[in-house]
């Protein structure tokens, strides 16, 4: 099987970094002139379209694109980071790492910085409270992509967990064993993540016939505490559920201290499925049922928009929305209901 | 008490972005003089040197510094990308991330790449191959500081784990409580860290007349199936060990697994120690006890020091080493050996 060409490849053919090996490529006297020579045979000879690129690249780029996550502790901004950087230095650029733990004004501090730094594109995972910068950034010949949340304020490009039918199809896996109360544990309702993970859940319900009942949810942000919270509350009840859906993994972590302090065993004499897969799931005993996110393909389908878009006569974004299968994984878990 | 005033407070109190606050006060047209006047009294008025740091200032600086790390699924980088790019965040500095997946090849490239970008500065986790290249780095005026691990072939100022006396201080814990004969899972003895926590063990045991038995150690790669396989091994003994000390958070996955399969229960069958902490642990049910290796303590002082370099007449490097002091936490998996 044939597979694509990169820069990288070139440039280790020519024995070269790649970010000479773009320079040279891109010709206007950015390398010495035998150098350029040398790069542009031997893109020929490996089949890299050096012609469609020397045309179209901007000499006045940096190389640099802005990479915006919330922080690394959360598994999907970690994948994030890895994925991108991995492709984006493939194809000659860096990743300037920004960390905006969720805050509205260090974001806009870093969206003005990157801007200052003149970054050739932006990966950005939004607060939802910058839209118009980042709108202005992406007309003004600057592309941005969003990732894992929308910014509802714009229209921008996003590529998102596909998190309704996520939802749906765990709980609906839970209902299909003969569960009937099946306890959430979600993300903040003013997030588009916590509120899509619940719509899921609902619909999932309501298909089957059953009522909706709110007092099987917990609602908060995804951290231990409020899966130990949320764990302790639906423990307490006199109808306590026979399986937990927990919306992320790190509350699923509070979940399973919850579950230990009061000797409830997996799966024997509760269910638990978690949304969000971590290394660490497989590996406990019982293994952790999970949702897949799909973390890794929103990582890589966010790097292969923002790429495209950074090529010479790239056609305007048509500020699309992308969404990415999530996946049951099936383990040690979740177990039909007794009877 | 009076803390410094860093380069993001003048830029907050100016209502400007930490680079601009950057180029204002480095002078030289690279903002409008009304600006650089501005920004100059807003300087002195919180008490910023901003005559010392103008005086300096390279205008040729990109305000970029290169992050490199193995990976990202380590406990340990993970803190050192966030600590690093917040600290300097504060500076006026953006962080351009890079992986090398603890390859030579990958990270001679990465080093040549942030070369040709112009970094200010590098922080490296070094895999010990490429010392020459950071050395001519660091020579011509782009200061490096290695961290977590040291390039053993050339002098460069480097931020060390006090792996040995953290590795003897958890040994000797395990000791006092009566244990005889403890397993050690730990790294290859290729790396530095692998061989010190080995010899961290041993002196530990020494000292306490107890002679070194091999067959009680098992190294392998930071994983976790270095763990598993480890604790099979070390349970299938007949004379089973009474504690299991492993030697990074990844590996314990595996053990906690291989003591699950089994059956044995923590503590009350066997003792369990793990080196690095990570959210998890706490949070586990026994909490898993920890000789906390202080990745974030490695963190601070390497930005400590990258950044004492880049401020203008600097000593030059004196191409020392540190060492962060490791700190035993104790938790609910380890107890006196049973009588």
């Amino acid at each position: 099987m044939q597979t694509t060409v990169t820069l990288r490849d070139v440039a280790r053919a020519a024995k070269v970094s790649v970010s000479t090996a773009s320079r040279a490529l891109a010709g206007g006297g950015l390398t010495s002139k035998s150098t350029e020579a040398r790069l542009q045979r031997i893109a020929a000879e490996l089949g890299y379209r050096p012609n469609t690129l020397a045309r179209g690249l901007k000499t006045r780029s940096t190389r640099l694109v802005g990479l915006v996550v919330h922080n690394l502790t959360n598994a999907s901004f970690r994948v994030l980071a890895e994925v991108v950087q991995r492709r984006l230095r493939a194809e000659g650029y860096q990743a300037l790492l920004c960390i905006t733990a969720d805050d509205p004004e260090q974001e806009a501090e870093t969206i003005e910085t990157l801007a200052d730094q003149r970054v050739d594109g932006l990966i950005i995972c939004p607060t939802g409270h910058n839209g118009a910068l980042l709108a202005s950034l992406d007309a003004s010949g600057t592309p941005v992509t969003c990732v894992v949340r929308r910014d509802e304020t714009v229209e921008l490009e996003t590529v998102l967990a596909a998190d309704p039918e996520g939802a749906y199809a765990g709980t609906r896996h839970l209902l299909e064993l003969g569960h009937r109360r099946i306890g959430l544990i979600v993300g903040r309702q003013e997030t588009t993540s916590g509120r899509e993970r619940l719509s899921g859940y609902r619909r999932a319900l309501e298909e089957a016939g059953i009522a909706f009942d709110p007092t099987l949810v917990h609602a908060g942000r995804y951290e231990p505490e409020t899966g130990l919270a949320g764990c302790r509350q639906l423990l307490d009840r006199d109808d306590r559920p026979t399986a937990l859906f927990a919306a992320n993994h790190e509350s699923a972590l509070g979940v399973l201290r919850g579950l230990a302090e009061r000797n409830i065993a997996l799966p024997d004499d509760i269910s638990l499925l978690c949304y969000e897969d971590v290394p660490g799931f497989a590996w406990q005993r019982p293994a952790i049922s999970v949702v897949d996110s799909g973390a890794n393909a929103m990582a890589e389908l966010a790097a292969d928009r923002l790429l495209q878009r950074l090529r010479p006569n790239a056609a305007p974004s048509a500020a699309g929305e992308y969404r990415i299968g999530a996946r049951l994984i099936q383990r040690q878990s979740v177990r039909p209901v007794a009877h």
